[in-house]
């Protein structure tokens, strides 16, 4: 897979859409790097992007090394983009958060959030296969805003004090197995975990940068065809509360990632359910935060 | 705390319970050690217990060292003991895993293995505190078997393939806050993963000195009374048939811990609901594994 700096990504840049860290190199062998504002990808001489990078002020060090313009380029031509934050602690999501996808999936409004977890080593690459697992025929998409934690958050009393946990923000696909999830046992959980059913990225975008995270357009395609097409306005529960919210039930640690739930489209809610078949291609998007390709495959 | 060695200890070690990796030090700063036959607390010069450690043959080194008599002693007294394994990348718990438990609880007997996650950094140590959430009223004890994996499983076509991934055996107290988990949005993670809610420990016994998996009693005591007397003969899923089928599921990848389920007798169940108040005191034990011992505080 290439990486390719398109106009709309040079457009962000012009808006100032902020610093972003990726971390790019063969699976397993990702190096940090950032995208300065003329759109070259610059290497980052630390370690890791991850919770101790995050908590010990790395991205002001990046910061600071882009402005004194001491990052060597790097050569994207066939180089591929791993998943912008390493292996997280925990991934956290908020189910049915989007009152369009709770009204698609017969559900009700949720009157508190609704928590389930992924495992962690379901993250891939923005641009990685996703594998539909074996025995699986209902495997769905779903586009969602990913929060990155940058500081251990327990108790939260205010959203002030939730937002000032938030790293950053990058596009999540919360891929999901709709019988295992709903049809055999009850916990969702059991169709949320399948190897390589969390691409993350292309890039952790700094919290900083965006001015209002309830305010970003996110959109998915399978095979060119619109599906998915919302606005986390329409969260119900906004990614302030749910972080405060969540901070009352568990700690959350830097480098942690919470899937904040998914706007109406997904297959489950279509006529026909429309469900993956290997072969076919995701693309999705944020406002801000980048796209995502992936390429269906069977596991 | 202070760590002592019991009759009991010795006496399991006369009768062979075989090698037992241990973590001792303050929280966040454990060190490796093992228990030898004679009941001595000896270093490790491995970096951790962990995946990695586990992975990578890390057992028959620590049993080669035993053997040549090169570890040193440690000194025990007022030494902590930590869970026998570095955080977990993945903490996946069985429910309604024994028959009369999903019969005290009032839930049907499960046709398939229920799954749900709890966050890895629940783990504590075997005698450390545990913490009642804040808001809670019922805060709730489970005494488990946990499995430890030792190399990465995917897709297990066969028992034998799937204990082969096991590198070993802990106790667990799978600590639950019903409230949370079952009054307050539908799924059960939101009550699993509160801070301290996962005593491991004391000790990883090694897989080849657990002659059955399936035929050991575990019991849990609040404040001196008996409250849970089960057997894992009594598993609905045995151990094989956990890892088999999760490995369907998820990939289960070395140093993850697959908490098993638990038997009857949890404050859910009982007439009047005794659920936890700080203050008292928990004690948990399963043949061949050792003991736990954790005050219960409050958040």
């Amino acid at each position: 897979m290439s990486f390719s700096i398109t106009r709309q990504d040079i457009r962000c840049m012009t808006e100032g859409c902020g610093v972003k860290l990726l971390r790019v190199g063969p699976v397993g062998q990702e190096r940090p790097a950032v995208m300065d504002e003329a759109g070259n990808l610059r290497a980052i001489s630390e370690p890791e992007i991850d919770g101790a990078f995050l908590a010990s002020g790395g991205v002001a060090r990046v910061r600071e090394a882009l402005e004194r313009d001491e990052l060597p380029v790097l050569e994207t031509e066939g180089l591929r983009i791993g998943p912008p934050v390493a292996r997280p602690g925990k991934i956290v999501c908020i189910g049915l958060n989007y009152r369009d996808h709770a009204e698609e999936t017969g559900a009700a409004i949720p009157a508190e959030p609704i928590i389930f977890m992924k495992a962690p080593n379901t993250v891939v690459g923005p641009y990685d296969e996703v594998l539909i697992p074996r025995d699986s025929v209902k495997t769905d998409w779903e586009v969602e805003l990913a929060v990155v934690i940058g500081r251990t958050v327990r108790y939260a009393e205010t959203h002030e004090e939730a937002l000032a946990a938030v790293a950053g923000y990058a596009i999540s696909n919360d891929v999901s197995e709709r019988e295992f999830q709903l049809e055999r046992g009850g916990q969702w959980d059991k169709g949320k975990s399948c190897e390589t059913f969390n691409p993350l990225g292309p890039w952790l975008v700094t919290a900083d940068e965006i001015a209002d995270p309830q305010s970003l357009g996110l959109r998915l395609w399978v095979d060119g065809e619109p599906y998915q097409n919302g606005d986390t306005k329409n969260m119900i529960f906004h990614v302030a509360e749910v972080v405060r919210y969540l901070s009352r039930f568990m700690v959350l640690e830097p480098g942690d990632v919470i899937n904040t739930g998914t706007p109406a489209g997904v297959a489950l809610g279509l006529p026909g359910t429309p469900y993956l078949r290997a072969g076919q291609v995701m693309e999705l998007e944020i406002d801000g935060l980048g796209r995502q390709r992936q390429t269906v495959g069977q596991a």
